[in-house]
């Protein structure tokens, strides 16, 4: 699915990938500066639970936003995908602030919300500028191209190491990894890339966010790093030859690990060092 | 450790770093090309086991190279420093076509060997043209400046995420990590980069070597990939800044994934495709 059009004069809304197990006891970075995108103590925050089994998720934000101040938390969970038809409930999408989508199985979200009227109003809403976060699954499903499963452990791309499936496609520029470090996905992130270099790979470390902005610039907050691989300029890939879990070649990729203050300008493709440069004296 | 100056007219051996856990019961395609550039059937190869604390360890590979035809193995295990002083010993290596360093501790090998007239003869033997290589901790000792030890599983760079020590110090133009793929060290390599740039980062997967040659060029032989880690158009890094386990920002390193066929040239830091380049009809 492709992002909804911007109306003239309007910007689209942040778009925040956040990496999983963000901190929700100490200071929260993460959380808090989505938060106050969404508009800080005059939020309307909608929570979406769907990709988690868990019965406590939803309210666990439901309880954070409302700590930090937020006006309205509504929880919302999507069952299945007649529920996602509900006028009542898609109302309350079209009404937030922000939208948080929560962890769990991503598979659960592209299966249940896919092509509903919940998933035309997140694209709507964002859109029109509202603020629209996930945590690990709920961040792989933000784009239009989801990594839905493959390798984990395995810094080496292999022709077999990554499945797509379409996403809410709120961008089409990334395509978006969570637990990076901890989970060392570097291998299937770039195997994503090996396809198409097109897309821009965004691989997230736990309690870290990508905050992708209006204008399309990454900023990174949290105790990890954003490791941003482009491969525009991709010399050679082997990945129409190979198959299996034969290796694939790749040559001419830029890496940047951005980690809190650095900057990564998805239309320029340029990184910087943001607020970590030194000053001059 | 540098290099040992190349004399006039003469060329230096090549140098063979190997990721670990290379084939030792099929077509062992990596052990054969490290067979044939020591001279094939008229091999005298030197084995030196002193990585690993199995007793075995030297017999197998005396056995291997022996199959493959080679003229004379020779097993020499130095448990002391005094043994890498024997004269003896230091001998068979200065005779040798070839040297071939086990896996086992990198460690051991540094201080046991470091310094010593065998460190020296090794160091001769390969700015004489002779082959050395070496398998995962055999590997990591080839180059002046040796990963001793850091954090596996850790795609993200953090700033005590590797320790160095001085190796044989073949080459001072690399660092060699090893296991690459199976123990996800990306991070570590990045952070070596981080402290000095200078240096290419060479991830070596396990089955897989790493062929150096005379003039400097990579070549992939086995069945996974060489990670080239380029930090020579290094943006920015905050090394400097950082400490403990913050993960460090780096901005603007090339990363290529070179596999069996590809190439990577040291000195001009160009990656080809080599032999996987689609042939022009």
């Amino acid at each position: 699915m492709c992002p909804s059009r911007v109306a003239d004069g309007c910007k689209r809304g942040w778009i925040v990938p956040i990496g999983g197990a963000e901190d929700k006891q100490g200071d929260m970075r993460v959380l808090q500066r989505f938060f106050e995108l969404c508009g800080g103590k005059g939020a309307e925050i909608a929570v979406i639970p769907t990709a988690s089994r868990l019965n406590d998720t939803g309210d666990r934000y439901e309880q954070l936003f409302a700590e930090m101040g937020a006006r309205k938390v509504s929880v919302l969970d999507f069952d299945t995908r007649r529920d996602a038809r509900e006028r009542n409930r898609v109302q309350q999408i079209e009404q937030a602030s922000g939208i948080f989508i929560t962890g769990g199985n991503q598979l659960r979200l592209s299966t249940i919300l896919g092509g509903t009227p919940v998933a035309q109003a997140i694209r709507a809403a964002n859109a029109k500028g509202v603020t629209v976060g996930g945590t690990s699954a709920g961040a792989g499903i933000l784009s239009a191209h989801m990594i839905a499963g493959g390798d984990s452990d395995n810094p080496t791309p292999r022709a077999d190491s990554v499945r797509f499936a379409p996403g809410l496609g709120l961008s089409n520029r990334v395509v978006i990894d969570q637990h990076f470090r901890q989970r060392d996905r570097l291998g299937r992130l770039l195997a994503a890339l090996a396809y198409n270099p097109f897309s821009i790979g965004l691989g997230v470390d736990e309690d870290t966010g990508a905050f992708i902005s209006p204008d399309n610039v990454v900023e990174v907050e949290g105790s990890g790093a954003v490791t941003v691989v482009d491969a525009d300029d991709l010399q050679f890939s082997s990945m129409a030859q190979v198959d299996g879990h034969a290796p694939v070649c790749m040559l001419g990729m830029q890496v940047h690990v951005l980690t809190a203050g650095a900057t990564y300008d998805l239309e320029t493709r340029r990184a910087s060092a943001g607020t970590l440069a030194p000053v001059k004296e």
